[in-house]
């Protein structure tokens, strides 16, 4: 059949999410061939979840296989770079430490290499993305929770364990709002997660009675809803996302002094507020950095689909590895 | 004359600081075989204080000559290894942007390397201190700053524009006491560096009219007297250590977060306060902590003797370059 041509080679992409597990087929130029989902929760035991997965993903490995398939990149909740497992992921349904790249890998018959979500998105935007040709930044996700992945140097920041980058737990109002699942006070993601989004609109209604957030009903007071009584000029609104730049910003500036990166990427559910989140964040990111880093760190949406963000940046895995 | 044998190469190191430029000729065992040291602030133009650096080295630079000298490493406030550049230093006598680098390798003809004062602390634990063998590590300087060296994956981390590891700067508590120089709110270095905790010092005292701290001149009140304070008992000046301590562990929680260290070293006049300072500072990042970070990252002191660390550092530029 003459010389491989590698550059046709394709890459797996697995995110393994509480809720949904997506994978597809991914080309070099990021490009996703073939994909598909599973109900994460629909398994309650990991050798059944192994199993539905490779039974869903089989038709389009068959169909792909002939190109030749470099590898499994896979991201998860709590996933360990190192070691292969998912350790204690506490919205996923199986418990304790779980050694599924190796498992994957036995099954499938493709080498498997696993990391943390936040640390997937950050590859799929170094490979396809707002992050294509830089050696330093940070990567911070604004969904439910707040994640992060840092690249340095060139090289994805795991640290000694393989968990660093879990910014979104650092603390940034000591004393602060009390996170609801780790009871730690004033971290990042107790206020600028989605879930603290709507803590603080909850607060800030209480206080405004005339803002239209009033209106809306408990269960649909999220991070959208206050975007769209921003666009319609509810104050109140606009300050929620004023209080979550400002906290947001601060943080951005601590780290920026940690670690100097070209650029921070903003990713998730909640930079779809637009402007409303990132002036105040880039305010008051510049108003805390030391002169020697102002004006110098780009700060950026991702340029990835929300949608194939995941797939794309659990592949990009697979071409490093 | 035979094999050139390189484990008999010497390094020079050079530590600028604002006061006196020490400098040594180092062996790859951490052994400084001749030192010294001019005034810094003795030489108002960079070209007279290259010259007098020259005049005085040049002796010890003829003597090992026959051996081999690889190379010149230079610690500096605000030096940056990239640039070869020391950038608006507020403590040394000469302004703006300093090519010193290159000034001291065309004098010398000898190729030298620069980087920050602290990162050059963390070459020297990481070459002959407490961090040999590590590739994850952060080194912390309490001294009249708070400086910091970040190594991660095995290289120092320098950040896009080279001054990454600026942890001194970081906000921790926002808000909080003023910075007498960068007029920030609640850094680091506002609490924990020798300067913040005479501070603390002066605020506890005044709250505290029965403490013996009230009995130290003003000019005196610094990091020593209140240790020796403590060790005869007085608990306001325990207080002043626990107090810098807990602000100390919450920001390394924070920092362990950020890149997963195997150890953070602390290094400083002010780690002399021993046991006073660890303990709070140790309670206080293992409560900040995730517990997947929890009674794993080693918190150690530095293994270099402080009037050589400088020097050490410095020289062990010279070998990585």
């Amino acid at each position: 059949m003459g010389i491989l041509d590698l550059s046709s080679e394709l890459a797996i992409g697995i995110d393994i999410g509480g809720t949904n597990t997506k994978y597809g087929i991914v080309n070099h130029r990021g490009e996703i061939l073939d994909k598909g989902d599973i109900k994460t929760d629909a398994y309650p035991t990991i050798e059944s979840f192994i199993e539905g997965l490779y039974e869903a993903m089989k038709p389009i490995i068959d169909k792909n296989s002939s190109v030749g398939i470099k590898g499994i990149g896979m991201g998860a909740p709590n996933g360990n770079y190192y070691t292969g497992t998912i350790e204690y992921a506490p919205n996923l349904p199986w418990r304790g430490v779980i050694p599924i790249a190796k498992m994957v890998s036995d099954k499938f018959g493709i080498p498997c290499t696993l990391t943390n979500d936040a640390n997937a998105a950050a590859m799929g935007e170094m490979m396809y993305g707002a992050a294509r040709g830089m050696k330093d930044f940070i990567m911070i996700t604004l969904g439910t929770g707040v994640g992060s992945g840092i690249v340095a140097n060139g090289l994805m920041l795991y640290g000694h364990d393989g968990f660093a980058g879990e910014l979104g737990h650092t603390i940034v109002r000591p004393g602060g709002r009390k996170h609801w699942s780790t009871g730690a006070h004033g971290s990042l993601e107790a206020y600028c997660s989605a879930t603290g989004i709507a803590i603080t609109a909850k607060k800030l209604r209480a206080e405004n009675i005339h803002s239209a957030l009033n209106e809306v009903a408990e269960e649909n007071l999220d991070s959208r809803a206050v975007f769209e009584l921003a666009e319609k000029g509810d104050e109140t609104a606009m300050e929620v996302f004023r209080y979550t730049g400002q906290i947001l910003g601060e943080a951005l500036a601590n780290f920026i002094m940690f670690s100097s990166p070209e650029a921070i990427i903003l990713f998730g559910g909640v930079i779809k507020a637009g402007d409303y989140i990132m002036k105040p964040t880039k305010e008051h990111m510049e108003n805390n950095l030391l002169p020697i880093f102002q004006n110098k760190v780009k700060l950026v949406f991702s340029e990835l689909k929300e949608a194939d963000a995941a797939i794309l940046g659990a592949s990009a895995l697979a071409w490093e590895a």
